[in-house]
Parts: structure tokens; C-alpha cells; sequence
């Protein structure tokens, strides 16, 4: 298959899945539907916009195609009409959850090689484009962002992004780098999941003055 | 009246009654004076920051005229003055809420549509204009979002958006779309904080795993 | 000395102090390692990046050279190994801050200067620059603002840029102006913190309506 065809499905699969974690984010914060519509399009567009911003990159993505918020838009209501369900569905969505985060990483390292940057910027621009749209959802519901806890979540980012470059840097086309990648990077994450992976915590307790 | 200066001098007024509104809500977090002056300076601009780096538009207000920023302060002194009055003027003070909310998406839109943007970003910008301002405020202050719960707040800037841009599109001159979309805006912001009308909430209660 | 040599040695101390500061913050929310290192990141280089973006100024520092993330990282690991003497290490961490936070102050003012910005915009670069990767430190781990509400924090910062630009304006050289604005900045910031001086607080009791 196609690894730029592949890589836009998994892209618009990823934008559509994180636009509902952002609904059901914002629906555990009680929000009325404007604040659903609002954390899903900064959960779906925000890895990307905050990138864009960091590399000085423009148009954005969905200003380029503001269509795209009709995308995302009916990703979150069909979320509010289903949240009833969605505990049975929690292993389809984090399996498409997972497969968003790698491709948002992958496509973020790309679009920084595509500017010239190196590996040092490319991989800044992968982990921020994969994991900062959960970390603006939860900063606008006020919770400690997941991504600084849950299962090698961001993790999964940075391993996903340093093999990507690693693959591409000895050469290998992106008919094997990216599906390759897309593989390893889902079967670590989805372990992390039924396992508990985590990474170790740094708890500091402050000590009254 | 001409709609360009009818729209100068609401934009001013509603610099002034966001700034008070950051104020009051860094009050409510026991903030100190310098905590009074940012969340009232992120209040009134921010708004028109966001839009700005969404749209690539340079130099950003405040940059452009810093001068503006003794304006922002000084609303801000003034409301830590007359706090203890704060309730007795609620009135007043959420009808140029009102006003300067209309004004700001009416102004954010015309923004997008200088820089020969469509319908889609106009719409965007107008929407972060009218609101952003007050959805960083509650970032600051850590709490959840108010556009996200009040009164029809977001969706009288939609709204509001949509009207003028709708007239505009009908060929109707500034002179008629402004008055007419700040008419209507604010009569449909008064009501719903009078009635309390509300949009549905998506409430989600998360099961234990 | 060389002021310019002074301040480049005081800004590399002052990454990483702010990167010790961030993942102790990162710490006290028992984030996994992962967040401490974002934490750290965005606390060093985040006052600079919001300077970077309401200036226009590009590429940013971190972009330009992304191997300083080596140098934060570093800092935000060895706190997490010597967070069991930090108590101990107060002062000398309370004094290392305190040159950061001047230095970011008056490296923000020297920015804008450079870009032909007036007295105003180096005012706001300065102050951002100084005080916007500890807010932003704060709102990812879900806390007012410290700089809202510490020891004369932010006054520090605004009172070292106003200094550093009127010895500027009087034509005095930075090999006046740099070390004066340094010493003069760190001793009320020491004192602050030593007798508690704080500038008054706005506390406001929101009624029920």
C-alpha cells in the first residue's frame, strides 16, 4: 500500500478519534455542546498548531481546510450520541487512539524534514504534534494532563518518532519505514495498555517551610 | 453612524470590560496586583492574539500599540476599587459584556475577511476573537472554561458571526449589518442571562476500569 | 566583565534552573518521568517561545538549537536524583533563580530592542520573557500562578527591566547597566523572600446570585 495513502487515512482516523477523547473529556466536565465542539477541534488540531507555531510553519492545517471542523465536529456530536456505549467500545478506541498518536508523531517528523530540519527539531516536532492536542485537552478541563501519566502514552510518541528516523536515516523507503513503525509502535502501546506499562513516577512531596 | 467608528468605539469599550472581568476573576483567586494586571491583559487581548497566530496576522495589537496597555490596567485598578460595588452594577456591567463580545467576533471576522479568507475562517476567527480572551482567563485562574457552561455566551458570538457575515454575504453595506447583528446579539444575550437560557450539556460520568 | 559573556553564562543558568524548577513542580503532581521532562522543557524555554511568538521573532531558541533540550533534560533528571536535599539546597536555589528570573528579564528587554521596539514592547518582551515559562510551569500542573502570588517574584522582574532600560536610555553602557540591573534585582529578591514582602493581594468574594 501506498505509505503517503496510508499515512492520510490514519491521519483523518486520528484527527476524527481525537476529536472524541476530546468530547468525552469535556462531557466528564459537565460542558455545554459548545465546549465539547470547542476541546474536540483544540484536541483534534492542537498537536499540529502548537508544531506549526514552534517551526514557524503556515498555513495550518485547519485554516488551510477549515472544512476539516465539519470532520471533527461530527466526530465529537456522534460521541455524545454513543458515550453511553462507549465502555464496551474502549478496546476499538484505544486501538484507533493508538494508531492516531503514531501517525500524528510520524506526520509531525516528516512535515519538519520537509523544512530541513534535522533529526533534533524532527524529533521535537513528532512527540509535539502526537501528544500536546491531549495535553491542551486536558489543560482546558483542568486536569493534569494524562500524557504525563497513562501507559507509555508519550512514550509510545518518542519511540514511534526515533524509529521512524532511524529507518529513514539508513535509507529505508517509506513503503517500509512508516507501516513498520506503525506496527511496533501499536503492539508496544496496546502491551503498555493490557499490561499497565508505565514509566517510573517522580513524586516530590514539598515540605512546609 | 458610521460603522467603522461605531464598531472603534465599542472595541475600546470592550478592551475595558474584559480587562475588568480578568480582573475580578484573578480576585476571586486571591491574586496579587501583578496577577491582576496579566489575567486582565490576557483577558482583554488574548483573544485577538489567538486569532492572530492562528492567522498569521503581524504585529499583534498590544505590539502595535502598547500604549493600550495603561487602558487595560487602569480598567483593571478601577474594578479592584469598586469590587464592593461590583454586585449593584452586575447589570451594567453584562451589557457591555455583552457588547463588547458581539463586537470583538464581529470585528474578528472582518479580520479574516481583510486577509481574503472565506466564510469557514472568518467564522473561526470570529469565534476566538469574541471568546478566547475569557477562555485563557480561566486557564490562568484554573477553572473551567465559563464560555463552556454560561448563558448562550459562545453561541450569541456564533451567532453573531454568522448574522453579519450572512448580511455581508447578501451585499447589505456595514452601515446596516453592524447595528443590526449588535441589536440582535445583544437582545439574545440579555434574554438568555435573564431566563437563563442554556445550550444542552454533554454530561459523561467515567466508569472505574 | 563582559556584559554580554555575563549574561550568557547567567541565561544557560538560568535553563536550568528553571528546568530543576519545572520538574520539581512536575514532582509535587507525581507526573512519570515523561512529564517532568515536558514540564522542564516548557518551564525553560516557555517565556522565551511567548516572546518569540507576540514579537514575530523567528527561529526560536530551542528550534535553532534543539541540543539544549539535552541540557534541560540533564538539569530536570539531576533534580530528580538530589530532590531528597532540595530542602536543604533552598538558598542557593532561591539565589540561582533569582539571577535567572533578571537575566530572562533583561535578555526579553534587549530582544525587542534589537528588533527596534520601544520602551513599551521591551517592557512586555522583558516581563514575559522573565515570568512566562514559570505560568506556564503552573498551568500544566494545574496551580494558580505562582508568579501571581510569591515574594515580589514578577515586581522583580518588571523593576529589573524598567532599571535596565532607563540606565540604556541615559546612555549608559551594558558593562554598567547589566551587572547594576543584576545586583540591584537580586538583592530585593532576596530580601523579599527573606522577610516575606509581598505586594498587596485583590481578594474578592464572588456573591450568589
Amino acid at each position: 500500500m501506498d505509505p503517503v495513502l496510508l499515512l492520510t487515512i490514519l491521519f483523518y482516523t486520528g484527527l476524527i478519534v481525537e476529536a472524541m477523547t476530546g468530547a468525552i473529556t469535556a462531557g466528564e466536565q459537565q460542558m455545554d455542546l459548545f465546549g465539547v465542539l470547542v476541546v474536540a477541534t483544540v484536541t483534534a488540531f492542537g498537536g499540529g498548531v502548537i508544531r506549526d507555531i514552534l517551526l514557524g510553519r503556515s498555513p495550518m492545517l485547519f485554516i488551510a481546510k477549515p472544512e476539516l471542523l465539519f470532520l471533527t465536529s461530527a466526530a465529537a456530536l456522534i460521541m455524545v450520541i454513543i458515550a453511553r456505549y462507549f465502555n464496551k467500545l474502549r478496546w476499538v478506541f484505544l486501538a484507533l487512539d493508538a494508531l492516531g498518536l503514531i501517525t500524528f508523531s510520524i506526520v509531525g517528523a516528516i512535515r519538519a524534514q520537509e523544512m530541513g530540519f534535522g533529526i533534533g527539531v524532527a524529533s521535537i516536532s513528532g512527540i509535539t504534534t502526537g501528544v500536546f492536542g491531549g495535553i491542551l485537552r486536558d489543560m482546558l478541563c483542568n486536569r493534569i494532563p494524562l500524557a504525563f501519566r497513562k501507559e507509555l502514552y508519550a512514550s509510545v510518541s518518542i519511540i514511534s518518532v526515533w524509529l521512524y528516523l532511524l529507518l529513514d536515516k539508513f535509507g529505508e523507503p517509506m513503503a517500509l519505514s512508516v507501516p513498520l513503525t506503525l506496527v511496533l509502535g501499536f503492539c508496544l502501546r496496546m502491551l503498555a495498555v493490557k499490561y499497565d506499562w508505565r514509566i517510573p513516577q517522580f513524586v516530590y512531596i514539598a515540605k512546609p517551610r
